[in-house]
C-alpha cells in the first residue's frame, strides 16, 4: 500500500509538466456551445503543421473492448504511441441462451504482443461489472499494475483471495492523485453512484483530454461522501475536454435520478413503523445503501444482522476502511437475531433478486438456519429487477407472501434508487463538460442511441456522437476524431468453472440442445470383419422422455438400427462414420416423427 | 352451430322453473355491505331445515385446478350432486426450469371415474391461457360439450385443426343465453377485455350464485363492443352473490385500468405523423386493439399488411364473424408491401415479445422476405413484456435501433394498456356484485394476495376472502362457504411435441443438468466372463468443454477408467451396474476437480 502511494506521489510530482500536454491543441471548427473552450485552447498553443490528423505515433485510438452492446463488461483501451491503458475490466452475465457459463469477461486477443507498453489498468468503482474480469484478464496482459481508490482497491484485493496462483499489483490511489502512465496523465473526478469511492476518470493525452464516467449520477444529498465535484467538472470542462465517454445504463429514462436521501425517508418510516422485525433485500454492490440502513438501524435501537457471503464481506471491508461507521454492538450475528426483541431486530441481506441460495430465497423457503419468517415481519426489497429475473422475484414474492409476511418493492414505494443518470443528469454533465466528442458507452445498443437522443436534444452536433461497436476502433488527433471501421477482437470469452475461453459456440449450442429435448444414445456392437451386428443395439437417453413408459418406442427404435445396420449397403460395412450418420439421421427422424421432439442422437459403433 | 343454438334456446326455455332455483336462500348474518341483499331474499325463500351445512348432496364444491399459483392454465370446476360444470380450460407457458416443454395443462385426474357427469365446459373468452388446454383435456373427461361465445368459439374451431382425430362439441351461444347444466343454471354477463365476447359467467346453483369473472376491466371507452354491462352486474348483485371469484392480474396496481380510447388516440398521433411506413407489433390474442389499429389505418388512408401465423388466422375469424369491419381494398398481402409508398403502408404484426422467428424478430433481422428496415419506419411496441422476455426484448430494440428505425414502447408512449382490472376497478365489481365471498384467481400467490387487500381495503371481511391453492376444495352449502384442507390432484401436466404427460420431473432435471454442463459417454467393452477391459475406454462429450483443446483431459479419463475396471474387486467383476457406478462416480469427480463443471457422466459397459 505504501509503496503504491510513492508511485503515484512521484507521478504527481511532474504535474508541471503534464500540464503542458494535457489540452487539446487541434483547430475544430464547431457549432453551438460545445466545444467553445477547446477552440479557445486550440489557437493559444498551436502545434507543428506536420502533426495532421491520422499522422504517425501523434494519435489517440479509444477501444471499448465490452459495454458497447451489453449491460456488463465494461472495458475500454486506450492507445497512444506505445502506451495502452485500460479503464475497467468488468464481468458481464450469462444470458438465457448461455446455460452453464458462470460469466463473461472481456476478449484480450488485441494485447497479444503488445503486453509491455500496457502501463496500467484504472478502475472506475469496486462493482464486478467494472473489476470482476481482472483475475483473468490482468495476467494475460503481462499484469500491469491496477490504480484504484480505497475502497475499490479493497474489494479487488478481496476477490483476488479466490483465485490464489496470481497475485495482482494493485495500487491505491486517492481522488486527488495524479497518475503519469507513459504519455498519459490520470486525474480523477469525484461522482456519485450507488457504492463510495465511484469516481471519473480524466485522461490528458498529448492531442487532447479525454473523460470517462464511469457509472455516476448526480445525487445533491447522496448517502454517504459528498455530491459529485461539480466545480472540477467545470473547471475541466473550461479547460477543454476532447472527448466524453459516458454511462447509457438509464438512457432514454425522463427526469433526474432519484437521490438516496428521498430513499432514505422512506425507509426510515417502514423501520420506525414496523412492529416486528424488518428484512431488507439489496444487492451486496449498493455499499451507500447499506450503509445508510445501518445507520437508520442504529438510530431506531434495532440489531442489524446480515447475512449473505458478498455482503458481510462488502460491509466488512468498508468498516474497516471507514466508509461504514458502526457503533461497536450494532451488528450481531445472525445465529443471534432471536435472541431479541422482534422489533429490536434489522435483518440485511442478499437474495432480493430471486437467487436460488442466496439469504432472502433460504430465508423465504424455510430453509435458513437462524431466521424463519414469522407474520409481521416486514420484508423489503431495496432494489430494482435486473431484467430477466422477474420470474425469480415473483416466485420468491409468492413464498414471502405466503409465509405472512408484509412485503414492500420499489413498484410500491420508493425503497430504490437507481445508481445511474437518467436524462435530465446526463445533459447536466454534458453542459459542465462540454465535450467536443460524446461517446455513449455501458449499455445496449439502444441504450446508447437514446444517450445519443439525448445529448443530440440540447443541440449536440449529431457527427460528433460516435456509436461504436464492441472492438470498434475510435481514432482521435489533435482536436479530431472519427469512427474507424477497424475492429479488434471482442467476442465473448466464457468463463465456466475453472475454464477460461473454452466453452465455445458449439458447445452452448449442444447445451441448448441437450436442454430443448435431451438426448438419445443408440450403442451398436459390430463385428469388425463382416460388419454384423452382434447381439441387440442399446438405448440409453436422458432428458428425452420418460423410457420405461414407452417401451415400445425403445423396441421399435432397436428394431429400426438393427435393420440400418443390416441392410446398408456391404462395401461401405467398414465405414464407421457412415453408419453412424445413417443412425444420427435416420433414428432422429424417426423420434421426431414419433414424438414431436430433437433429442441429439449419439450413434456409438464398437467393433469387436 | 344451428343445433347448438337450439340446445342452447331449449335450456333458456327453462327459465321460470330456473328462476326459483338460482337465488340463494341460506340465512347468513353478514356484517358492512356486503351480501345485504342476500339476507333479504334468504329470508323471503326459506328451505327446509334438514338442509344444512356440509349436508349430502345440498353442497356446492368449487375447485381451481389452475391459475392460483400462477398466471396461466386457468381452470375452475364446479360440482354440485351428480353434476360439473366446468369454467375454462387454459395453457401455461412454462417457466425457465421447464426446458424444452411447449407448455402445462390442468391436470383431469380428478375426473378419472366422473367423466359422465361433465355437464359442459363453458370458455370466458377466446385466449390461450383459458382455451389452450381444451384439445388435451376435454378429450380426458369424456368430451362434454364446449359453451363460448361465437369469436371464442371460433377460435376454439379453429385451434382444433391442429389435433387430427379429435372431435370437439363445440356450442356457439349468445350472452343472452341461459344455459341448464344439470342443478346450474348458467347466463351471462358482458364485461370488457383485450379481445371481443369476454364474459362474465355467473352461474345459480340451488345453493346459491357463483360468478366468475373470466378476464375483465371495465372500459367505459371500449375499442369494441359496449362498456361492461353495469346494469345487469347491479341487478345480479342486488338479486344476491354468494361468491365472487375475481382475476387478480393487475390487482396491487393503484388507479383505473387505461382506456383502449387512449391507446387509440396516441396510436392516431403516431400514425397520423409518420412520415414512412408504421410497424405495430402487438399480441395477435389482442384483436380488440388490432381491429383499432386497422381502423385508423383506413382513416389515414394506409394499406395494412399482417404478418405472423396466429394473427393473421384472428384476423380472418374476427372479420369473418363480423367482429372487425374492414373496407374491401385495405388488406393487402404482406408481399406487396412495396407496391406502395412508404406512408401509405402500415404493418401489423406478432414478435412484439422477441419472440425467435415471429414476424417482427425477421424483420429485424433483415430475414423476412418481404419488409426491409428502411430508416424513417417507425416500430411501435403496443404490447408490454411478459415477466421472463425482458432480455429477448432488449435484443430487438438493439436490432431495430441499429437498422435506424424509430421506435416506440410503452415506457415512453401510451400505446399499451393492459386487459385488466386495477385495484379501482376491482372495488367497483366488488360494490356492484356485492357477493359474501370473495375468490380472488388468476394469478400467482402473491398477486391473489393483492387482491384480497383491495377487498379488504373497502371493508369486504377478510374471513370471507379464500385464498386457495390450486386443486384446493372450497364447499359451499345454503349461503355458507368454507375453504377445506382437501385437495385434488392439481400437479402440471408438461405437453412437449407429441407427448402429454411424459415429461416428468426427472426429465427435466436432466435437461438442466444436461443444460448446465452438458455430458460425458464413457464406453468400456469388458470381457464377460473375466470382467477384464478389452480394448481402449471410448469417451464422448456434448456441451461439456472443447474436448479438442483437452486431448490430455480425455487421455486422463481414459487412464482413470482402465485403472477403475484394472483394479475393481474380482468378486464383484459380474456386477456391471457396481462398475457403472463407480465410473459414474469416480469420473464425475474428476472432472469437476479439473473444470469445475459437474456433466452428467453416462458408463456403456459392453460385455462381449
Amino acid at each position: 500500500m505504501e509503496e503504491a502511494q510513492q508511485t503515484i506521489r512521484a507521478a504527481a510530482g511532474t504535474d508541471s509538466n503534464a500540464n503542458s500536454a494535457e489540452r487539446p491543441r487541434g483547430r475544430f471548427p464547431r457549432r453551438g456551445h460545445f466545444g467553445r473552450a477547446q477552440r479557445g485552447r486550440g489557437r493559444a498553443e498551436p502545434r507543428p503543421e506536420t502533426r495532421t490528423f491520422g499522422a504517425g505515433r501523434d494519435k489517440l485510438r479509444v477501444v471499448v473492448l465490452g459495454g458497447l452492446e451489453e449491460v456488463g463488461r465494461n472495458c475500454t483501451l486506450l492507445e497512444y504511441g506505445q502506451d495502452i491503458i485500460f479503464i475497467d475490466m468488468g464481468l458481464q452475465f450469462p444470458e438465457e441462451d448461455m446455460p452453464g457459463v458462470d460469466y463473461i469477461i472481456p476478449n484480450m486477443s488485441y494485447l497479444r504482443g503488445k503486453e509491455r507498453r500496457v502501463r496500467g489498468v484504472i478502475v472506475t468503482h469496486g462493482h464486478y461489472d467494472h473489476i470482476g474480469g481482472i483475475p483473468h484478464t490482468v495476467p494475460q496482459i503481462g499484469n500491469p499494475p491496477i490504480f484504484a481508490l480505497p475502497l475499490t482497491s479493497g474489494i479487488i484485493r478481496k476477490r483476488q483471495e479466490d483465485f490464489p496462483g496470481a497475485h495482482l499489483n494493485v495500487k491505491t490511489i486517492s481522488v486527488d492523485d495524479r497518475l503519469v502512465l507513459g504519455s498519459f496523465q490520470v486525474e480523477f473526478v469525484h461522482i456519485n453512484h450507488s457504492i463510495p469511492d465511484a469516481v471519473g476518470v480524466v485522461v490528458h493525452t498529448p492531442i487532447g483530454t479525454l473523460v470517462h464516467t464511469g457509472d455516476w449520477k448526480f445525487d445533491y444529498t447522496p448517502a454517504d461522501q459528498k455530491p459529485a465535484d461539480f466545480i472540477k467538472i467545470a473547471q475541466l470542462g473550461s479547460r477543454g475536454v476532447l472527448t466524453l465517454m459516458g454511462d447509457s445504463t438509464n438512457a432514454g429514462q425522463n427526469g433526474h435520478q432519484v437521490s438516496e436521501r428521498e430513499i432514505a425517508h422512506t425507509l426510515r418510516l417502514i423501520i420506525e413503523k414496523a412492529q416486528g422485525r424488518v428484512i431488507i433485500g439489496t444487492f451486496a454492490s449498493m455499499l451507500s445503501r447499506i450503509g445508510q440502513i445501518i445507520q437508520i438501524a442504529q438510530e431506531n435501537g434495532r440489531k442489524v444482522a446480515i447475512d449473505g457471503f458478498s455482503m458481510k464481506t462488502n460491509v466488512e471491508i468498508a468498516k474497516e476502511l471507514g466508509y461504514i461507521k458502526i457503533r461497536p454492538g450494532t451488528i450481531i450475528d445472525i445465529k443471534q437475531v432471536d435472541d431479541y426483541p422482534l422489533n429490536k431486530i434489522l435483518v440485511l441481506c442478499t437474495g432480493a433478486q430471486g437467487e436460488k441460495n442466496a439469504a432472502l430465497m433460504r430465508i423465504a423457503n424455510n430453509e435458513h438456519r437462524s431466521v424463519k419468517l414469522v407474520p409481521g415481519d416486514t420484508v423489503v426489497f431495496s432494489s430494482s429487477i435486473i431484467p430477466g429475473n422477474e420470474r425469480t422475484v415473483q416466485r420468491l414474492k409468492d413464498t414471502l407472501y405466503r409465509k405472512g409476511a408484509e412485503v414492500i418493492h420499489y413498484q410500491m414505494m420508493d425503497v430504490h434508487a437507481g445508481g445511474h443518470a437518467k436524462n435530465e443528469d446526463i445533459k447536466l454533465m454534458l453542459l459542465l463538460f462540454k465535450p467536443k466528442y460524446y461517446i455513449p458507452i455501458e449499455g445496449n445498443h439502444f441504450l446508447l442511441r437514446e444517450n445519443a437522443k439525448v445529448a443530440a436534444s440540447i443541440g449536440f452536433p449529431k457527427e460528433n456522437i460516435f456509436i461504436a461497436d464492441n472492438g470498434q476502433v475510435m481514432e482521435f488527433t489533435r482536436g479530431e476524431g472519427r469512427l474507424t471501421s477497424e475492429k479488434v477482437p471482442s467476442n465473448y470469452v466464457f468463463v465456466d468453472g475453472l475454464g477460461v475461453g473454452d466453452v465455445s459456440e458449439v458447445v452452448l449450442r449442444d447445451r441448448q440442445e441437450l436442454a430443448a429435448d435431451g438426448m438419445v444414445v443408440v450403442i451398436t456392437v459390430v463385428d469388425a470383419k463382416t460388419g454384423a451386428l452382434v447381439g441387440k443395439p442399446d438405448i440409453i437417453s436422458r432428458g428425452f422422455i420418460q423410457l420405461e413408459k414407452k417401451k415400445e418406442l425403445i423396441e421399435q427404435t432397436r428394431e429400426r438400427v438393427t435393420r440400418l445396420i443390416r441392410d446398408r449397403d456391404p462395401q461401405s460395412a467398414a465405414d464407421e462414420n457412415l453408419i453412424k450418420s445413417k443412425i444420427r439421421d435416420d433414428i432422429g427422424q424417426f423420434l421426431f416423427q414419433k414424438t414431436e421432439r430433437r433429442p441429439m442422437v449419439l450413434p456409438v459403433v464398437i467393433e469387436v
